[in-house]
């Protein structure tokens, strides 16, 4: 039977997407179904043409492409929708209208690509009647019951890239140069990068570090005749009894990735112990925006196809997610319940201890 | 306990294999143990000067770099090792003079890197008392018992960046382009690269392919306003009723990656059917060189580390396994009972089917 | 005065070429005046579908891809068109038609992107009364006048990071190996990428080689312990007192980069030499399809600039050319005088040999 | 005759410095000269054992790796050489001693690699006597009398690279990305990987700019229906009538590459006029460190060959320069007369306003 169906991506640029809009355009297409493609998120159900037809036109080519055809927004959550009132923005819930919207175009599922915040949207909707297929969305990966999601090989690729550039400066100039990475809360960008591109020093918000244990292992490795050292940190790191330093939009609408964040604080801590040259970088949008990774490629086209998949077989609820080698599903509210945050005694944890970097511990 | 423990290298090129000897190095050095280097695969075993301590210098700075600083062999094999008698090459069993040099050199325990035929001659030494930990290496992920091997990731990364090279030129010239790329008898570089690269159609050796359902799909594309076709081919490959077209060395030590292989006979075979313009490239070698990704780089590391503690735990004849994000192990007698190859009716050749793509059947 | 011009894309894939279409379409709205692109080269003449208005929302987002959005043809010389009288293919003139064509779309100029072939039907149809500014374009970079053409930074970029894969097996394998990459009479990509990538030996057309010399300076090598090297050949090289072994298309329509070339051939007569084991690996069709350099990106666009800017100025029968950090002009016929050949005696030659690179003479 | 030549490296990182180390090193040895490599800068003549030999081991396999295998030092000028004295750091003239070391490891050249500062220096030696032959070094591509510098090309293509990943998230998200790259004085890099990464906007210190007629800019394409822009800017711009915001380093030994500078103040002013979002990213040290380009390793490689070249002809005073596609060589005092600033009226300018981008003039 054929079916009529919609698909929005939400959230914060992620190298993937378009590979699991063309997956969901061309397994529909196979099936002769018809896909509307929302603009802009939830937000396109309150504009009508921002719901357009997708036709395999709209998806050549895409594949290699960055970012998303369909757009995100600010505005992007219809329970907390800011509407300007008298010159002051206030938060209203739309929900009522994006619901009947969805119910007047008549579709018969709709598929949310979103991280934590836009999958809790997509439950409540799902709560309110509407047939919810979650395709799980992270730079951070901290997202449950999936492997991995798509976007964060790509992260992790660029800041290993990152690490081998800042490797051959701090080699020559003997000094200590300091990456900071993406990772709010989970601290797996820096982690994998950080064994990747052969990190001495790796510091994530799971395990607050201690400024001294740091910067005795420096000093062990200048005795050993190495006058360098790399470090990679997660925006949410922070020492031992005190706080994130999560960097702060510079106010309003521009939002600036600048340093004052964790990675200029670790340089300057570094800096009252040590005698080396110490200098910092921050990574920031390279990591989310450009060609996705052959892996990100692949398995964003693959959650894509099985996101229709799940629709065909009337799974509402769930959302495709990486087992191995397969692609399988959870139910969302599983993925979501917490963040997918690094174990400190886990696995990969000790593997990096055992490589001999330094977690600051 | 202080332990000696050997590492060696065998078969062909793959990248990550210097992270893995770095990983093993590391990993024994913080134990206080000793690492002996074996160079040239078993060979080395029978040139004392082939066998000598890593330390920390010898590891440092290998991580990006391709290739492996132990080297390997074409004399890989102790049980048919090529002596030169009376001017003839014999093949005669050396492993007695093998196994008494690996217990003068009071080995623990012996890291074997190595695909299917380096694991098997593990297993035979590991029958004479040799105290074997397996570490997977093969590109074309034919190994059972471990999600995927380091190199493989690698090597669909550079087959995936040579499709968009190929998409471009056919889509400016109306040509259909062939890739051929590594697969003998499993097919997964080309399945996995062509899903992320975007193939119209992908040959594989586990599905015999119809050369006049290849050119009908091409025929239909065009039709549809698509002048132009790019098609990625196993070397592995053949068509129904055929033969495999492995392509042979040029005779002896002149190995030449040569046309005249499946990719050039799938070209003529087109030329048949179709008026457009047809081209074939063989990726050949620059597949398995060259500095490892970031997944393999990591993946490499931690397969190292992983050899190391099944040495400790006295887990002989047991081989790393990636299982999800973990590392696991497994016996490798059980990796190597027979190829791991792709499922034609299994789940990735039917997300490639519902993507569009042409699999010949 | 607003003016209304043309420009085509003719003869093989090079990456920059959207480049400079994006440059001409830019220049010449900023200027007011109307773009005709013609599709697949001069050809497009032919057919009044295939010659459209070219607006800003045609040429964006194409800046970074591979091949041209204008497509090229085997027809693409007016002067020798491919007709089939009678079963049989003809070769006609059809320049009195194509011009006529050229005169009722009014065009106040064309620009004609191409190498030695297309630049001279340019040249012809100059003389015939068309307004022409030419464009250079070519991967060997065989065209005098200009320091280099846009596509040949990308290629030997390509070509670079080629033996740099191959390096890395070279040496963990005590091998030989040797890279095919493209260049029948003008040997710039084998000289410039072979500095760049550290080969050990350069074989181009302009210096027909000693394979004496060549495997005694691999032998020589070996001597010093390195039991590896590398060797890159332009496919136009050949022997002294020998012919050019020049790839053969297999016949018609289906053009195979086949070894059986200069590539293959080196193999084999090294092979006579040396013990070491050898591999041959043809670059084909990966060094001129895919996304251009940053520096063929600026060089096509201030190209595409140029051109309009001479045609602004009336100067017809000039082709664009970069000296220094400049962009001048050239006339055509001087250009196409003869191909720009490497000096055997000259500068880069001589810088080669002094870095110890054998050119086998 | 046999010679005895030095090679040293100073100031900051920069891709390709090994190239040419490596070509002295290789075009030495050929002549049966003897190379002494002095290890970081200037300041190794008062450390007799960072004066050593350089064989080709030294050399091999150094050509694709980033930074210097020499290093470099901050204690680079022997005019103005900080020593610690009772608790206080003086700058004294140490530069009798550098002259007498010299003169006792009796070299009969002395090649010295470095941009503006460094050349400046080793004029003052030249005038003490030491014969000196310069190599001009600078990320910036600010120094005169050469087309291009070694490391120009590597960094344009990083900041070419970033562009697009950032162009990606623009549109995606219709957003401002702002991107400062390097160039305090000069703004080549801004300009050429603007050009090449379709920048909107280009802000160059050589034009100060109204930031008006940049967010003008940004508004008019919104209102053709592009609902995002790129800008990047070089560090040293500033806005019409203010000052450069050039970043300071946080004080001593820790430079932060920080916003606060350029990047970050055209956000917030941007920020005044738009209602887009704005999101700043800093470069940094990606673009001075990491493998160089094919570009950067030939030219780096003949600037060394020929360095060595000049000394055999005993042109001392003279730097190695890019002319077209020779090597030639120009007096340092010419180089470094006055920094090389982009022309605001000149070719590359104009040809980018041609192109619709904004200098926000």
């Amino acid at each position: 039977m054929t079916k009529r169906i919609g698909i929005l991506t939400g959230g914060g640029d992620c190298p993937g997407l378009n590979a699991v809009i063309r997956g969901v355009v061309k397994a529909s297409l196979v099936r002769g179904w018809e896909v509307i493609g929302i603009e802009d998120g939830f937000d396109g159900f309150l504009h009508p043409q921002k719901c357009r037809a997708l036709g395999l036109e709209d998806v050549s080519g895409i594949l290699p492409q960055g970012g998303t055809i369909l757009g995100t927004s600010n505005r992007g959550n219809p329970f907390r929708y800011p509407i300007l009132r008298q010159g002051k923005v206030e938060l209203v819930d739309v929900s009522d209208e994006v619901v009947s919207v969805i119910s007047a175009l008549g579709l018969d599922g709709l598929i949310v690509v979103g991280g934590d915040g836009t999958l809790k949207i997509a439950l409540e909707l799902m709560n309110r009647g509407v047939p919810i297929v979650g395709v799980p969305k992270t730079i951070d990966n901290d997202l449950l019951e999936t492997d991995v999601t798509f976007g964060y090989n790509t992260a992790c690729e660029v800041a290993t890239e990152a690490l081998d550039r800042l490797h051959s400066t701090a080699q020559s100039h003997h000094r200590v140069m300091v990456l900071e990475v993406m990772g709010r809360y989970a601290g797996w960008i820096a982690l994998e990068s950080g064994i990747a591109g052969g990190a001495d020093v790796i510091l994530v918000p799971e395990i607050p570090y201690d400024i001294e244990k740091v910067s005795s292992a420096i000093v062990a490795r200048s005795k050993r005749g190495k006058r360098f050292s790399v470090v990679i940190v997660a925006e949410g790191a922070y020492p031992k009894g005190g706080n994130r330093v999560v960097k702060e939009a510079a106010g309003g609408k521009v939002a600036v990735e600048r340093l004052g964040g964790i990675g200029e604080m670790v340089s300057r801590e570094l800096g009252g112990y040590l005698e080396t040259d110490i200098r910092a970088t921050v990574l920031g949008h390279l990591q989310r925006g450009g060609s996705p990774s052959m892996f990100d490629r692949c398995l964003g086209s693959r959650f894509g196809v099985k996101a229709v998949e799940l629709i065909q077989e009337g799974s509402f609820g769930r959302m495709v997610a990486l087992r191995g080698r397969r692609i399988e599903s959870a139910w969302i509210g599983d993925a979501v319940r917490h963040l997918n945050l690094i174990d400190p005694e886990g696995e990969m944890v000790r593997h990096a201890e055992e490589l001999g970097i330094i977690l600051g511990r």
